[in-house]
Parts: structure tokens; C-alpha cells; sequence
């Protein structure tokens, strides 16, 4: 019977372990995880990303929502450091969202750390970012 | 034994409980699921939406898919009772189209209920909407 | 003792079944599966679709991702024989990017596979191929 339950136990925990994406997506911790792309070059698109962050975190609560904003292609142009949003970027980034730059995009265009907003994040590129919390089970929302 | 198979039940049990939206995910059930988010100020767009989910009724069956539509932002227009596609949106809750509007978004556009085609279903927020249905295991389009 | 390996087998197995998209989110396998849409009637999203394809097979490795393009409503144009991007549509599709045209779109815009560029597949419905990708697991992005 041990060794019965051992193998319980394996099969729970093995379970638990290839399904917890699953998992997150069943319960409230999904709920807590969402991703938002910003691909557009268009201030209007920005400042609605911006807002949608504050109504989700004001909706579910501040520390139980991770809330994650990736700008790229002709939407970097939102994190540069005279971007018309770069205020509401600074907010977001205070109220503990984080906001990516993708390093592909930079490239191409020729910008660096510097030419963005203090504080902002680098990652290797926008959609792998997206594709990887995807995977990891959060929400993905394209304002 | 008996012991063995409740212990066995009871794991297959939780995993399907833990693992449901990954189930969902896995069969027909997702496949007749989709949320459907309009954020733009553009008929046209609000036309794709609709022709999108009378499309996906018609090859799924009316009755073997869920389809909601969530308007927020400058997408809100779409709801208004003089909506260049009030006559769609009328046809597409007919159909058992879920159309929801955020209500966050009307505070912010001093819009009412009554301002908005008759049947429109109010939801707390257009962005916590469609986290939900994602974390429900429903697919997610932005047309 | 036997039986019970038999029930555990079973179990497992049939978690694994049921959860399968669910382990498929868990692992690397999800990272290795996007399904992009292209809907506008925009040779700048139809570009952006492109490069987004492109750094996704360079990060991950092209042997090491499956991606599909899917343009259906106004982004049809995208995969006409005389498309602006007819050249990085047919890199694409030699690099192994599936390139997906909405059929329910090709009828109402009266275009038929001849119309369209050498090698695009036709799938039945743009947004029906998008909701079976997301069941199955892939990350879902719109450029």
C-alpha cells in the first residue's frame, strides 16, 4: 500500500507538473497574469494600454495582478524617452508594471537603452515575450 | 484494493478539477468558445466582428458555440443606440451573441445604459472581461 | 499490485490526454507554436507579420517553432498574387511559415486560390483556424 501511494503521490505530483499552466488557468491566479502589446505607432493606442493597466490593477487590486506592457515594432516608439505618453509610462512603471522593450526592434531602428524611459525593461523580443507568458499561462489582451 | 481505487479516484478527481480549462483547452469544448474584443472606433471593424461571429456560429452551429463580443474603449461607440451597426448587433444578440460593454468605460464616457442599444450586457470592465474568458479556456480574436 | 500499476497507467495516461494542451502550455512545446493574424487591409501590418515570423524562427530556431500566418477579412489582400509582400510571403512559406487564406473571406470577396500566391494553404474559416490553434495550444498574436 506505500508504495501504492508513492506512486499516487508521483502521479499527483507529475500531474501537477506538466498540467500547472492548466492549473493557473483554472483558478484566480490567471486572473492575476496578463500581458499587453503595444505594436502600433499610434499615441492613442498607447495611452489606452496605459489606461487598461491602471483599470486592471484599481479592478483586481494592485499586488494581486502582474501586469506586463511589451512595446514593439513601430510600437518602441511609446518608450522613448520623448514619447507624448512617457508620463503615464513612469506612472505605470511606480504601480510595479512592467514595461518591455523589444532588443529585435531596437535594432532595427536603431535605439538604445538610453533613448528610452528610465526603467524599462530590455527583453531578447517583443512576441517571443508574449509567446512565453502565453505559456506560462497569462491572459493576452492586444488594446 | 478498494482503498487503492478511491485514492485512484480521488486523484483522477483533483487532476480533473485542477486541470479543467487544460481540458477544456484539449477538446471540442474550447473550439466553441471565443471571446471577441472591439477597442477601435471603427465600423469597420465593428462589422468584421460581427460578420466574425456570425461566421464562426455558421460553420460551428449556432448551438454548439458561445461567442461574446466585448467593446471597450473608443470601441464603446459600437453600442451606442444610433451605432452605424445597431442593426447587427441587434441581429447578432438574437443569434445568443453575448454583447458586452465595459463599465468602466462609460463612467469614463458619461455613457448610461440607456444610452446603449437595448439587450447590451454590462460587465465591470472590458479588459477583467476577457481575462476571464481566457482564463476560462475560451480563445481569444481581436478582429 | 498489478492492477493497481494497470489503474495508475491509466490514470496518467488518461491525464495526459485530457491535459495535453495544458502540458503543452507547461513546456518548451508551446514556445515552439504561434499562430499570427493578419485582418487589416495594411501593408505595414502585413510587413510587421513578416518580420515577426522571421525573429521568431531566428530566436527559437527555424527547426525549433511552428508558425502560421492566418489573414483573413480585409488582410486577405496580403496573399494575393500581386501583393505588396508577395516576395516575403513566398520567403516565408520557403522557410517552412504555414500561410493560411480565410475561405469564408475568399467567397464574399469573389477570390479564388488562383487569384492568390503560389503554395498559401485555404483553411475554411480565418477565425475558426485561429480559435482550433489556441485549443491546441499555440500562443496567438496580432501584429
Amino acid at each position: 500500500m506505500k508504495q501504492v501511494l508513492a506512486a499516487l503521490a508521483m502521479v499527483a505530483g507529475l500531474t501537477g507538473m506538466v498540467a500547472s499552466p492548466g492549473a493557473l488557468a483554472a483558478g484566480k491566479t490567471t486572473m492575476s497574469h496578463i500581458v499587453m502589446q503595444v505594436s502600433d505607432n499610434d499615441p492613442g493606442k498607447w495611452q489606452l494600454a496605459l489606461n487598461n493597466a491602471e483599470n486592471v490593477q484599481e479592478a483586481l487590486g494592485k499586488d494581486k495582478v502582474k501586469v506586463e506592457i511589451v512595446a514593439y515594432g513601430p510600437g518602441l516608439n511609446m518608450l522613448k524617452a520623448d514619447s507624448k505618453v512617457a508620463g503615464g509610462v513612469n506612472a505605470a512603471m511606480d504601480r510595479n508594471v512592467q514595461v518591455s522593450a523589444c532588443a529585435v526592434t531596437m535594432k532595427k531602428m536603431k535605439v538604445t537603452k538610453d533613448d528610452l524611459i528610465g526603467g524599462v525593461t530590455v527583453v531578447p523580443g517583443g512576441v517571443i515575450e508574449i509567446m512565453k507568458r502565453q505559456s506560462e499561462g497569462w491572459a493576452y489582451v492586444r488594446p
